[in-house]
């Protein structure tokens, strides 16, 4: 497991949301509540927009809540649009290029949760991305292979479509090698517009997710950055939040249909 | 706080103590239970002998849990005495240089506790490194300058007399400063025959410390290495156990005078 | 381009070939001079074996010039039989699963050249691999990917076939897709008994290789260890030598045959 | 020795002058020519000024040249000034906190150079630093040292008389000590608003420095970015170039008196 943030609306300076607030992200990288393992220390990331198309990567495999040079970036850098995540090891080496989020071109992804028995079905998984994408998967967990894969069916197109076709086509491959673990997904998308924050799980376990509006934005958490869940709203499992020009646009069933 | 384990006896490989029994040091690196830090991510560190007079060292900034080499050494190094360590930072920073153990010659020496607040005094701590050692000095925590400090003032011949005398003038020091927080030294120290551990603070709250007495070997925790307390001696108060030959062969009172 | 070295015979502390020479791998490290590219920083690899039947291993992204465990490892270990490597990256990330050596099982393995092309056929190259290894597979590199086909063509049982078969049906997927680079392959391999070191390429441009035999011991090496070249002698291209219990047993024909 | 750059004037995105030159201070890491060590692997760092009072910092201990979160800030951040530092370490650890710059307040420094024998007056050149600068002292570099002990007398005032006054000091210190070895120093120091680049040594070995007019900007380098000495102006030994508003505004003499 791991936690996550993503922020979408008015500029603000990251530290905002990733390190001042008391139940901050990197708080939460060694006191993470509702989650299994309260340690998130394996590695963390950020990805922002500025000026340039591509966002901007600062990824590393050390624990969140020690890095200096992650303080001193959150400080600086003001941003319309960003993911920050830190991450619990499920198997896959503590790495930097396992470090979410994940980038291709102008679109960034990072997801909590796993597939269950990846280990079994790694090659059927990765066989789902496409051969120009292949030479840019650099790590090895499955949360990568994910969204190589979806970014194969035109995730910038149409993210709900792209992203439940892999995961059904995934289930089919688990039950077909009898994996028993769940498959469990919590994750952000952005083609660098649009925000989609998905909460889904085989057996109905999906990872927590909230989202948060403000007065021009929105942020999605994987928990509530302050004690008071007051003002956060659950993302129902199964579901698809869709953030754009800092407003939730639509938030509809996340269909996951496995063949 | 950080928790570590000392190990004199029959040579045993070093993961029969470090990384195998249940709540192994490794194990306490992610979830330690009895310190207020459960999480002792901040590096972590190995020392042992071997057929060379000065002890080998491992250490490293990352956490010891997903630390693949560390596993390895300690699956490979069979050792009659050694020393490990997982650190939970107290002020200073996450870096290679502040890991224990500390080395200098034939001796070893770790720490668990702190210098309430060492930065206003730290100048006039590492005043008490004699210059031959200071040059020796390559990170920034009050453990390494009381290591120094001690090595300066005879701890190869008088451990009990050298960290006794250097802790009492620290005492000192920080009442001079006006310092409120509490000096606190759990610790193990070797010349590389005799091992001592100490256990004390300024307040009486010194940080825990067991030991438990094998066939022919003693091993000195922080806390216990399964969930049963049964074999685990706790050092008391204001004490230092010196072992020697595998053999608990002292436990005497370590006096600290603050003048 | 990397520069690595391995030991068989009498067992010897690792620091008398890794660090101690005027020219050692540790040297080379920052000044190698049979290569194109003289800095070899991009971490490196020890793996030895010692009382256990499983090598040991000590791999990190660091360059090896800087870094003290390396020392004090290589200090403190004795062992009959050891590889090092320290690695210059070409085209993959610098994270330590891409560190050389590889090890599964009892086997070690680790190799200084290229793979022409590798991005364009990675994934069929990765087919190589059985399902029940590519599970072990942790980095990105052509050279793991190398080692664990040619395992499962038992190269436990006959290393020489069993890469020469891997390589030379890489090399007809090289032609297929109209990769022009070459493929170049210096490499030792063993089974924990025997070692054999290779030099091949395709375009008769192997990277250079020598051995030296000691008493009771054999070197082989990218470049020697010392400025004179006098003791040492090249593995000619196309050859396989084989070295077992201290000396060596054969150096035949290393056939690559590419259908 | 290490290789720096310092840039003032019109905001431009770092990435113009720290990775996309030809001879980028990125590609001297690897291939510097203008200095004994060609390699500058020791790790790096990165201080800019964008929106907030203090400047942005990212420093890693790894090779610049394999540092893919480098080139991402690079390409992201727009900066008006910012200093870059490519580190070879002369002596002290290859560590996080010993990479330049160094930043207190709104200040930075960046050093290439070193005092001779530095580990011999290492307590008396740290005495200079005011006690509540020392408790800022995270590193163990003379480098670090020396800017402590010129913000403790006005540097940020009188830059000029701060630092010419320390190195004076400093040299009487070496003298003292009988130490042969030189104290050598081409630096850039700022407040945030002007820029100061120095060059001096004892020896009058200075090591090279270079600055070049842009339309709006200036440079200053250890070494040119491109092949062409043509733009470059030597910054004369024993020589303080001061830069303000994107423009040089005095070149002067730094007078080191050694009492």
């Amino acid at each position: 497991m791991c936690r996550f943030l993503a922020y979408q609306g008015e500029p603000v300076f990251l530290d905002t949301v990733v390190s001042k607030p008391c139940h901050s992200l990197i708080h939460q990288s060694m006191r993470a509540t509702e989650c299994k393992t309260s340690t998130n220390g394996d590695g963390f990331g950020l990805g922002w927009y500025g000026e340039r198309p591509e966002p901007g990567i600062y990824r590393d495999l050390r624990p969140a809540w020690s890095d200096d040079n992650l303080l001193s970036i959150c400080n600086q850098v003001r941003s319309p649009m960003f993911f920050a995540h830190v991450r619990a090891a499920t198997g896959t080496a503590t790495a930097r290029a396992n470090c979410h989020p994940f980038t291709h071109g102008r679109s960034l992804f990072m997801h909590n949760g796993q597939i269950g028995g990846f280990g079994k079905i790694r090659r059927q998984v990765e066989a789902m991305i496409p051969d120009e994408l292949y030479m840019h998967r650099v790590g090895t967990t499955d949360s990568e292979a994910i969204f190589l894969a979806a970014m194969g069916r035109g995730a910038r197109e149409n993210a709900g479509e792209a992203f439940g076709s892999v995961l059904g086509e995934i289930c089919a491959m688990m039950r077909a090698a009898n994996i028993n673990e769940a498959m469990r997904f919590a994750a952000c998308f952005t083609d660098g517009e649009t925000l989609h924050a998905f909460r889904w799980a085989c057996d109905e376990k999906a990872p927590t997710l909230y989202w948060r509006p403000g007065h021009s934005s929105v942020q999605v958490v994987s928990e509530p950055l302050d004690e008071s869940h007051e003002h956060w709203n659950a993302v129902p499992q199964g579901s698809m939040l869709t953030v754009r020009g800092g407003q939730v646009v639509e938030l509809q069933a996340f269909n996951v249909t496995v063949h």
